[in-house]
């Protein structure tokens, strides 16, 4: 039986028909209604309508990025789409005739992993996405975890400097603030504006276009700018520190890296495992995890959606 | 069908006959013999062939401070007894005719205060033992969560200070190096040491002692001493910010605080819930969590280690 993913982006909604093998059968994507819930509610409901016709599914996970409720159903806090206590089930369950499970998007892409990619054959992994913030996923023995209020897996949220930086969450020195794509723009921005040698190729893009993009420093950085790769490294550093922290809460036998910025490969990993080795308790008496990267790109979080609703349904 | 719970510590090794409700029906105790791994083997037999005299016994958890491998056999690291790869199950098996399971004892106290204390009726229970080290144990979903290699919940290794002072563990800032008995004790005996008025209780017990004790420091927490007091909320400050740091991880319903600094009762939990408030994720757009001390008093280790190899027998 198919099941449907759904995966609500800040500039675009995609779906997709999954069967039981994780397999997409059918694709399906519009924009983002911007800052319109009720929009977002239709775009996703006539999505989900074009991907069933004609065929049974069995029901729709639809993730998104922002803490989610225990009982799947209530997006309780999104920063980057300013719902609060947005009751999704509720709304997609009224226009809608199959059964509907909400997921945070980062745990869905890293139960994608787990399931079918980089994560397959282990029974603890966690998953750490580098996008415009740090978003993650905890599976603990071959379950996802999801805490008592099920705001468990909120990586990006994990404190690493004592009165850091000011977060979107309200917290200061938030993971997020140091080791998401957003704060390499910005450290890139300002090594642009600071005059130096090291940031001249970031100026010379940012003035073609005139203000700095992230496609720009990844061309940097894919052009071995040296200021774009010590700004990603620096990045990489933060992650890899964040990782060791981790370890000794979770102890994962593997981290898996995705998000945009895990597009730039071993020039990630390598700082990233490089800082979770010299920050790593009991370093030398214990297993070292695997640090790689998702193997899933654009479809983890449709993927995982559609694997997750169906797990949902199973256990009901 | 009665287990034995084992509790080796640094000072004394306890030992507990123990039903299938967590009521101990007979105890005993003998001193740990000083940086002697075989006479502390030795000890161990003597004390569980003392307890199950006479009896039927299903098992032996024992629960020592260190790290254990995820098949419960072998102390892989251990700061305080100078344990390394120390196989302390098949030691004991080779001299006891019952199974015997090898347990992180902040575990095994944790399990106690889950199943028969302050975390009975959650699901998603934290334990942070404040004592000579920080101890932790993650209960995630009512089973006890231990990582790919069995070494997770070691929450006193968790980073909360970056660069910070060097742990034991060999990594640096660690929140035990903040947050522990003996961060607490060392910060007593620099204010003692200082000359300042607020140290002058301190110092006036150290004087009459040769050097300042952890009980001394305790009993000028009774006695309301200003200094001795704002050094236990500086503590309780470090590990309310933890907690809310581990929310973002495992968000758990409710955080039971034990060991030996839990005694001072709400003067450490009212600056750790106000630390914790104060640095919380999204606060006001989630459930809070509880934070309690622990129920039990001497007993949790080996009432949870009883328990605990009761649990990992039947899942054999």
């Amino acid at each position: 039986m198919y099941a449907v993913g759904i995966d609500i982006g800040g500039t675009k909604i995609a779906g997709a028909l999954v069967d039981e093998d994780g397999t997409i059968v059918r694709e399906a994507r519009v924009a983002t209604p911007a800052s319109d819930g009720e929009g977002i509610v239709d775009a996703v409901v006539t999505l989900v309508e074009e991907l069933i016709e004609g065929v049974e599914a069995i029901g729709v996970g639809v993730a998104a990025a922002g803490f989610i409720d225990a009982d799947q159903s209530i997006i309780v806090y999104s920063p980057n789409l300013s719902w609060r206590n947005e009751p999704l089930k509720a709304k997609l369950d009224a226009k809608l005739s199959i059964p509907v499970i909400i997921e945070n998007d980062a745990n869905a892409a890293g139960w994608a992993e787990f399931r079918y990619g980089a994560g397959r054959g282990s029974k603890h992994m966690t998953m750490l996405t580098i996008g415009t913030g740090v978003g993650g996923a905890v599976i603990a023995d071959s379950k996802m975890l999801r805490g008592g209020f099920g705001i468990g897996g909120e990586l990006g949220h994990i404190r690493i400097v004592p009165n850091g930086l000011l977060c979107g969450c309200g917290a200061h020195g938030c993971l997020e603030q140091y080791g998401s794509g957003t704060a390499l723009l910005r450290a890139a921005r300002e090594l642009a504006d600071s005059g130096s040698d090291e940031g001249a190729l970031l100026r010379k893009l940012r003035d073609a276009a005139g203000e700095l993009t992230g496609d720009q420093v990844y061309e940097a950085i894919l052009q071995s700018d040296a200021g774009a790769l010590r700004l990603l490294a620096e990045l990489g550093e933060w992650i890899g520190q964040a990782i060791a922290s981790l370890t000794a809460v979770l102890d994962p036998e593997i981290v898996v890296i995705g998000g945009g910025v895990s597009a730039a490969g071993d020039l990630l990993l390598e700082p990233i495992r490089k800082a979770y080795l010299a920050n790593l308790p009991a370093r030398g008496y214990r297993p070292e995890l695997k640090i790689k990267t998702a193997e899933f790109v654009n479809d983890a979080g449709v993927v995982g959606a559609a694997d997750l609703v169906r797990l949902a349904l199973a256990q009901r």
